[in-house]
């Protein structure tokens, strides 16, 4: 099974150490309530103060979004798309939940593998 | 080759045809000008004003966003995500251009197949 | 939209110009019958003589297999895994058909787009 | 993080929870040694003994071949495809390898989730 890393692992590292872990780890970010059977606006950033590099030979492939074990959203990233400098690669998902959510969101690097965030709790209330 | 069905084919039809080809056309919504590098927001929809169904046995599976020939995105979509009722699917993409675009927005139900939007130009100016 | 080529349309030009094409272009290899409800194999395999670059900025990206217009399968294509040298990519796909089928396959090449195989009818037969 | 489950994990359960395992579960095929440079053909088959559903409502959505920590491959299941009894899944796959592998296969149940085989190991030699 590859393994997935995230962010904390590397936490207690050098400042080098942390600025690799951070480029590739993806961030949740969205409001901190749904409404039950109302749209819900997920935002994934990989990266948050680092920029990853989008070369040929370094870059995301895809972007997939889970509650608890369900996926919920997968984007494929074209790296073309993103120019060919570092930056912070986005994906927004649309979720319409009944119950509350567990998201977590797992991310691909093609050079040094997958990546997740830390698992984010969205209680759900009835409008 | 699959057929790539878009509105525009069915657009003189019945208000039964025109509902039917309305709920499986994609449609992108973006600004009508881009900024050379820097982000730009593409949403792309299905259904201008009839919702798909979102049943197990009818749903829509990916949105692509393409430039051209250029494959610039897709969306993989999870059904599950939306619930049970019918519903206007929607996809965001984030490209950042070099050159102005020509997108279009292509779909595909797992029923009726592939479904294209109109081409959108969109030119690109300097900050 | 974008445009799907197809080796016909290139088939009557310089030796260049069909070995171009001939590198780009899907081709369906399967029998020539099928049994009803029984595994059938098809395999996928792009350029028939010429080999596809398999450069980190000059790859395959996918294969997908269209039964007229349904989607029946697709393979996502690592450039990685095929090493650093020209390539015959091969993708293979398991159906198991209840009718007579209409097969094509279309492939995404990152530079020069998608490419369509001839439509190939497979007749299907009890057992 | 979604958890990944393996048969490992339910071996030691009742009949029926095995047979809950068996059937979700990814088995790798294939030589026991690769030849560097040369083709070397995966096989991922879902199910050793147990046939897994195939309805509208349960099915495999995707099966991933890793190497370590490198995505080698992955393959879109279309449940059409397959009919509409229970069925052994496979997908096939092409890799050109320069070192040794350490295979896993991994694979999603739009109903129970992640599911991974064994690892692998598949020495290389020299021609």
């Amino acid at each position: 099974m590859p393994r997935v890393f995230s962010y904390q692992e590397f936490e207690t590292g050098s400042e080098k150490v942390r600025q690799y872990a951070d480029k590739h780890s993806p961030v949740i970010m969205c409001d901190s309530e749904a409404v039950r059977n109302m749209p819900f606006r997920v935002k994934v950033k990989i990266g948050k103060n680092v920029k990853h590099p989008n070369a040929p030979d370094h870059h995301y492939e895809y972007i997939q979004l889970w509650n608890l074990e369900t996926l919920v959203g997968e984007a494929k990233i074209q790296r073309s798309s993103f120019g060919d400098d570092p930056v912070h690669i986005e994906a927004d998902f649309l979720l319409i939940p009944k119950i509350s959510l567990r998201l977590t969101a797992v991310a691909y690097c093609n050079k040094h593998g997958l990546w997740r965030s830390e698992e984010l709790f969205v209680p759900i209330k009835d409008e």
